[in-house]
């Protein structure tokens, strides 16, 4: 198995994107396909040294910004790292492509090559939200804005088979994000989509347990969570900025004064396990899911263990064939 | 001044209501009028003892439980103290109304009975997010779903208003939540709100300082942060879920071993000062804004410190006249 990586995605590029590769090539035997400046990958990989087999570079010249519009930066940067890494898995050049690069661009890109599987209304990003009892996918988390109720209802049932494949849950429970849990509660498509997965659910098909609320998300009260692009995102965000400035404030209060400091010492260990348990890191990246290609979205604050992790995810999608689930899973809605 | 308070809100009632009122009573000078039933406030009343001038009761003899369907149970409960209490602030026989009970049935209730200010298309709820350097409030929280650009743009002049009114900010600063901060992100909406609020900041009106996403809510980059009542409220409640869930883990890890126990217990006055920065009980209650009558809602676990804070806002908002200028201020906007 090959998987393409874009070497100059995360903040902190290359670094963390040719290391997290090295280790997963050692960690999980897979090949990996570096894409970006061959010069800059070639120094990166010689910093390393005592290489694996199984490494590769393709040359690609152009880096596509963060403030670049998506959809005009695919069209015009043609041998950007990000485009030619995802021609690289259309070819069959590669099994799946991993990148923490400019999510839109990856998107963009993602859709205009790879494109759609058939009868896919929309793809979407699915993002592992960490809680104490396990992760659940929040679906989407930006692909889409103005999502219809059928958009809504393929992103449960591509949610649904992600999970079962990829995390081995056999009858996920999937939710609809609302605000409220009386199915009159949510927005109009949320309305329309509750009432579809009612049905799908009706007919045996779907473990569907209705509306949760933003504040049940990190309760693990469901394993796909279902939510336009726009709302996914806000929620996810909104999720993080708390994490972190409630660690940063504690921290500054903790060391306001001899006393707690020496308390937050002592309780270092229980922070840290606190910390690990919520760590994006471990869950590694965001699938993109109905795309003709298993493409995994990472942070772009990642590091080299997230680098790595992102790939070990990519390489499960593949081995659970995760695409032909898709593929035979959806064709049916309208 | 009177403030009528529904003395059969919280989900602990009538404790907190009651005593939050007589607290109130007594520290911030203003009268109450409870509303609810006579013969279970009186017994209230008398268990609390040593009660200072300025307590009155309103009896009501119909509670509007939590399933309850808003409207219906608005238009079929007429004697419940949610539509008695609203009564009395349209009769004139108070000045503002407070409840800790049912969101929508009170939000019902406003409307159908205080009616909408001229010009104003959707009231809309306004809650005080808290953050370390300070609250921003967050409008709207769940009041409108389905929201249109002209809503939004009265959803952020109308909390412009409030808080320079109320908070006593000069200049608030006014953003829209969205998924990134480019104006071109966010769904139609906020799209288009943002067209409209950027014209309004170039005629000198506004300090509109665009999009801000999820994370940036807690970093106080804004004192006003516009949102569909949808996404707002589910930003809200998953901020709320994400801060219960640090906590309660939080707490686990440390009394999981004897050693972060005792660094739990050094560092327990970091740990309260934390919890009373982000404290919602401090902030006492959402403001429903574009009815004619000031009227705050709080949540169901609310204590009697959050009822006393309630009441504390809604005679801030009463002394300010906040009503005359929502009512100078949303006109001229179609």
């Amino acid at each position: 198995m090959k998987i393409a990586i874009d070497a100059i995605g995360s903040d902190a590029r290359p670094v963390p994107d040719v290391q997290g590769a090295v280790d997963a090539v050692r960690e999980y035997g897979v090949e990996v396909l570096l894409v970006g400046p061959e010069a800059l990958i070639r120094r990166e990989l010689d910093k390393i040294g005592n290489l694996p087999d199984g490494i590769h570079i393709c040359n690609a010249t152009q880096e596509i910004m963060m403030g670049e519009h998506p959809a005009n930066a695919v069209r015009e940067k043609k041998d950007s790292s990000i485009v030619v890494a995802v021609q690289q898995v259309k070819k069959g050049n590669a099994d799946a492509f991993v990148s923490m690069g400019h999510t839109g661009a990856n998107l963009a890109a993602a859709v205009l090559h790879l494109q759609r599987i058939q009868g896919v209304h929309r793809p979407a990003l699915g993002a592992m939200f960490p809680t104490p009892k396990g992760p659940a996918l929040l679906i989407d988390v930006g692909a889409n804005t103005d999502c219809k109720p059928e958009w809504l209802e393929q992103f449960a049932i591509m949610g649904e088979l992600y999970v079962r494949a990829v995390l081995g849950i056999d009858r996920p429970r999937v939710a609809l994000l609302a605000n409220g849990e009386e199915e009159i509660k949510g927005n109009q498509a949320v309305q329309q989509a509750h009432a579809r997965l009612q049905a799908r659910a009706a007919k045996g098909g779907m473990n569907f347990v209705g509306n949760i609320e933003g504040k049940d998300v990190p309760a693990h009260l469901a394993d796909v969570i279902v939510a336009d692009g726009f709302v996914g995102n806000i929620a996810l965000k909104t999720a993080e900025g708390i994490a972190k400035m409630l660690n940063e404030l504690l921290r500054s209060e903790i060391q306001s004064n001899p006393i707690s400091m020496l308390g937050g010492a002592l309780a270092m260990p229980a922070f840290n396990k606190v910390k690990k348990i919520l760590d994006y890191t471990e869950y590694g990246g965001a699938p993109l899911l109905g795309v003709n290609g298993v493409v995994i979205i990472g942070h772009g604050r990642s590091n080299a263990v997230a680098v790595k992790n992102a790939i070990r995810v990519a390489k499960r999608a593949v081995e659970t064939n995760i695409l032909e689930t898709i593929r035979s899973g959806v064709t049916a809605v309208d």
